[in-house]
C-alpha cells in the first residue's frame, strides 16, 4: 500500500496566537506514461495504482481499445513510470487538448463520434441517497486532507470499484483502468464521482457506457450538453437527502 | 461583460419527492489561443477576460516573457479565439506536461530555471483573515454554482486585481494576464486562490515574483517543497480567523 500523504511541520495561526504543529499534506507524484517506449504524458497524480491509472488514461484518449490490446506492463514506482506494450504497433498523435482545472480531453476521442449510451437502468432515489452516503463515508483521504478527489464504480446495491486520486480526471480513469484490469464490466453499471463534471469528464464515462454519473459537486454547462445528447443522465450535488438531475431524469425513480 | 453562467432546466429531488426547476450552471467555452498563426493550446474555460487568460496563459509556458512581447492581440468571442503576436518570432514546442485535476504545466519553465523569490514582504495575521473575507465576498459566480475558482493579485491593503474562472490554472493565468496588460506590478505582492496549490501553481506564482501565496484550500507535498525551496510563503486553508502557514512563516507577524 503506497502511502497518498505526508506528514509535514506547519505553523496554525489564529487571532489569538499560533502554534507549530504537523499537517497531513496529499502527495503530488509526477507519473510518465510511456506506451510501446514512447513517453505520452507526465501526470501529477497520487502514487497509489499507477497501472490503473495508466490503463485509464489511455483509454480515455483513445489510445488502448481494451484490455486485450494490452501485451505487457511494468510499474517503475521510483522511477515514476509506468511502461505499457501492446500487442499491436498504436502510434500516439502529439496534438492535445488541454483544459481548464483538470483537463486533459480526448483529441482521439471527439463527441461526434462517440455513441448514445444506450441502458435502461434505473434507480430509486433512495439508492441515489444510500449510494452517496457510502461514497463519502469511504473517501478516506479527503477526510484526512482536503485534497483528493474520488470516483467509483457502482451498481444500485452499492460501491463496486472505489479510487481517489488529487485529480479528478486521474480518479475516474484509475477507476476504469482498475476494470479493464480486473475485467469488470462498465455498461450498464453507475459512476459516481466528487468532482465537477465537465464536458470530459461526461465524456470519459460515455466511453465506458455507464448510463448514470452521480456526482457530489456542479456540472458545467457543456456537461450537462453532452449528457442529454449522448442518452445519459446526469445528477449533480448529490448528498444525503438531496440531488439535483441536469439529464434523462427518467432513470432516477420516486420512492424508496 | 459576458455572462459565465447559464440557466439551465433541472428537476429537484428529495426524500419526499420532485420538482421541474432552473439552475445556474457555470458555461465552460472552448478557447483555442493562436500565437504568430500557430494554435498552442484549446483551453476549456469561463468565457470571460479571454485576452487576459491568453496572455497569462502564454507567460506560464515560457511563451512571453512580458507585455514587451506582444505586438497585437484579436480577441474573437465568437470563434472561440485569442490571435497573439509578437514582436520576434516565437516557436512552441509541442512537449508538454499535463496535470492531474488541472494541470498543464509549465515544461518551459522547469523549477531548476526559477530564481528564488527576493522580498521582503510581510503581513498580519489580522490582515490575511481581512484579506480572505474580502477574497470570499468577491466570489459571486462560485456562490451562484458552486462551479468556479477564484484568484487575486493583493497587497496588504486589499484586493488588486480579481478573477474567477471554472479552471483554477485560468483565474491564476486571468489575474497574471490582466496585470501585464494594465501594468500593474506583481513583484512583492500577495497572490489568494481558492484551489488547491500544487507544484504548478506554486511556479507561476514563483514566475511573478509574488513571494506570499494564501489559499483557501489545501497544498500539495510538492507544492510545499517548491514553495520552501524558492523562498516563498506558502498559506493554506486560509479563513477568517483561522490559517496553515506550510513555509517561511516568519512573513506572517502576529498581532492586529
Amino acid at each position: 500500500m503506497v502511502d497518498s500523504t505526508e506528514r509535514l511541520p506547519m505553523v496554525r495561526v489564529t487571532e489569538t496566537g499560533r502554534e507549530t504543529t504537523v499537517d497531513v499534506v496529499v502527495t503530488e507524484f509526477p507519473l510518465t506514461i510511456v506506451l510501446n517506449e514512447r513517453p505520452v504524458v507526465t501526470l501529477l497524480c497520487s502514487p497509489a495504482n499507477l497501472d490503473y491509472l495508466a490503463v485509464g488514461f489511455l483509454f480515455s484518449e483513445g489510445l488502448l481499445r481494451g484490455e486485450e490490446d494490452i501485451r505487457e506492463i511494468a510499474v517503475d514506482q521510483e522511477a515514476g513510470t509506468v511502461l505499457v506494450k501492446t500487442k499491436k504497433a498504436i502510434l500516439p498523435s502529439s496534438k492535445r487538448l488541454v483544459a481548464s482545472g483538470g483537463g486533459r480531453g480526448a483529441p482521439f476521442a471527439p463527441l461526434n463520434k462517440q455513441a448514445k449510451v444506450d441502458s435502461s437502468l434505473e434507480i430509486k432515489t433512495s439508492e441515489v441517497f444510500a449510494l452517496m452516503d457510502d461514497f463519502i463515508r469511504r473517501s478516506a483521504v479527503f477526510r484526512a486532507t482536503g485534497g483528493v478527489h474520488s470516483a467509483a464504480l457502482c451498481d444500485r446495491g452499492g460501491v463496486l470499484v472505489f479510487n481517489e486520486d488529487i485529480g479528478r480526471h486521474n480518479a475516474i480513469d484509475k477507476v476504469f483502468g482498475q476494470c479493464m484490469l480486473q475485467g469488470i464490466q462498465t455498461a450498464g453499471h453507475l459512476v459516481v464521482t466528487s468532482g465537477r463534471v465537465s464536458s470530459e469528464i461526461l465524456l470519459k464515462v460515455a466511453r465506458r457506457n455507464a448510463p448514470l454519473l452521480i456526482s457530489k459537486s456542479a456540472p458545467t454547462t457543456m456537461g450537462v450538453m453532452m449528457a442529454g445528447e449522448l442518452g445519459m443522465t446526469l445528477v449533480g450535488f448529490a448528498r444525503a437527502g438531496k440531488a439535483n438531475i441536469y439529464t434523462n431524469e427518467w432513470r432516477v425513480l420516486d420512492g424508496r
